[in-house]
């Protein structure tokens, strides 16, 4: 059986604030028709994109942060796009701000769903690595307050079946941590679906700042290179609320070749035939964790969080 | 204190079957000379260095094969360099192959030294990704014996202080782990120095082999970045005994950025100016570890070694 599929990155440009949910699921449903045309079975929508990017505000009042929350998927402002997914028999990855009662509590997450061409969601991840801080920060003019809206995801690096292969989810930050990737590729993952939101400004350094788009594809090249997996690569991007946020979504192949890429920073559908047995050959080879990997030399990666003395 | 060094990669270009170590050392010496002559307050010389890349013979004779390993360093021939690094008061690594008795037996590595600018070793490291075969692969008109030859190093992947900073080695295909970065980033790493061999022909699949000069650079400029790290990268190159192994050794920055690089196949010093605090505003934003990392998530990297099931 023959494992190529077309898949596509639907990127997106800015939402405005005020910009209800129904008109981002109409522009993604329009992506979603249009990939179909091109032959896509599988569509990357960005992280968080059913609003604009709020972690860049201090929001006080609780029922108006609560409001950019979803409780359900599909509920009925998204129903339209797991609609059309199963008309169409095109699955897509989509990210969202879930809040959800768990452990006798209200927890939030940033999570995104991986949804089969029947329209049935095939399994979920919550972002892992959330960057940025729980407290506003003095004299940033865009705050990055995922630390303070999220809890860290506690599902792992789940993969799935389906697509006739196996599927991975990550979310913006965590595609700057080898572990993420590894994890996923320990479990034979063969595609890694990702969206992002990433501000031109995120560190607050400049000189970091103004490498912004060379960290982007340079960890998720060496991710899909040293795990064999094609990895989409989907931003929410442009001056979004006085806020500039990258482009340039990316398919990339199991070779680390950047293979598609967005030439805008607006709403655009990008496209590339992915062999999911491309990898087979790096696995084979300098890849083959099973020959290759010495897990007694990696102790720390688990036994430390942050960096200390030598051992 | 400043922490700014000049620091320099002393590529070598081929090393035939029948040229003596002496041969070898005279050639370091010069590049030392010249590198001193620069600036420079460490040098880092290839993988192997004292030889020809003997892994790619199948040799069956035990006294011919022994004849490639060193016992004690210095010996009498890398004595030259030794004493050349302390009159200029230049610091070095070194790359070679090393019989040891160890646990009652003999053991041999494939190693590298981290020599400091009193011509004394401050530490050493064994290579722990053998790539390659325990025996001979039909068909390859170059083979690859590196696990045959050397078993699996035992030392971890230390870091030492030295050079204004703390400085950790790794050799080869050491360089296409992450886990091999991120030990030493955990450890607080400044600089990674890195000797190689690569082949062009290394999987022996022309589609992987066609990119060996991207997924060298690839791998080394995401764990510079991904750890904050420098890293110097050291080729033996160029075509030695028929078999023909890529150049383009490199400096790189914490930010990722190839800041120099060798643009020959032969004997070549390239040099940069390294400030090893490059990192330090990486360490206390997207890469400040203690806040960020999640190991909880991580604990797959450990507990296997190839690829299974999805968990």
């Amino acid at each position: 059986m023959s494992r190529q599929i077309i898949v596509a990155s639907a990127q997106m440009g800015p939402i405005a604030k005020t910009e209800p949910r129904q008109s981002c699921v109409a522009r993604m449903v329009d992506m979603l028709r249009e990939a179909h045309g091109r032959g896509a079975r599988l569509v990357v929508f960005p992280e968080l994109a059913l609003t604009s990017f709020f972690p860049r505000w201090m929001i006080e009042d609780k029922d108006e942060l609560e409001a950019w929350y979803e409780e359900d998927l599909p509920s009925p402002a998204t129903q339209p796009l797991f609609e059309a997914a199963a008309e169409l028999a095109v699955g897509f990855y989509l990210g969202y701000a879930e809040r959800v009662s768990e452990e006798g509590r209200i927890r939030h997450f940033n999570t995104s769903v991986l949804v089969g061409p029947d329209g049935k969601i095939i399994g979920k991840y919550r972002k892992v690595h959330l960057p940025g801080h729980d407290a506003p920060q003095p004299g940033r003019t865009f705050q990055h307050l995922e630390k303070r809206y999220f809890e860290p995801g506690n599902l792992g690096f789940p993969v799935f079946d389906g697509f006739g292969g196996r599927v991975g989810m990550m979310i913006c930050n965590d595609r700057r941590w080898p572990e993420a990737y590894r994890v996923m590729g320990l479990q034979g993952v063969d595609l890694i679906a990702l969206g992002y939101n990433t501000p031109v400004d995120h560190t607050g350094h400049t000189d970091i700042d103004s490498l912004t788009q060379f960290h982007n594809h340079l960890s998720m090249q060496a991710g899909a290179y040293q795990n064999a997996s094609w990895v989409v690569g989907t931003a929410k991007c442009g001056r979004e609320e006085g806020s500039m946020m990258v482009g340039q979504s990316v398919i990339i192949a199991p070779s680390g070749e950047i293979v598609a890429m967005a030439s805008t920073l607006e709403d655009e559908v990008i496209t590339a035939k992915a062999d999911l047995d491309l990898g087979t050959r790096y696995r084979e080879t300098i890849f083959d964790f099973a020959r290759h990997r010495e897990p007694d030399s990696y102790g720390l990666i688990v036994e430390r969080k942050g960096a200390g003395d030598p051992i």
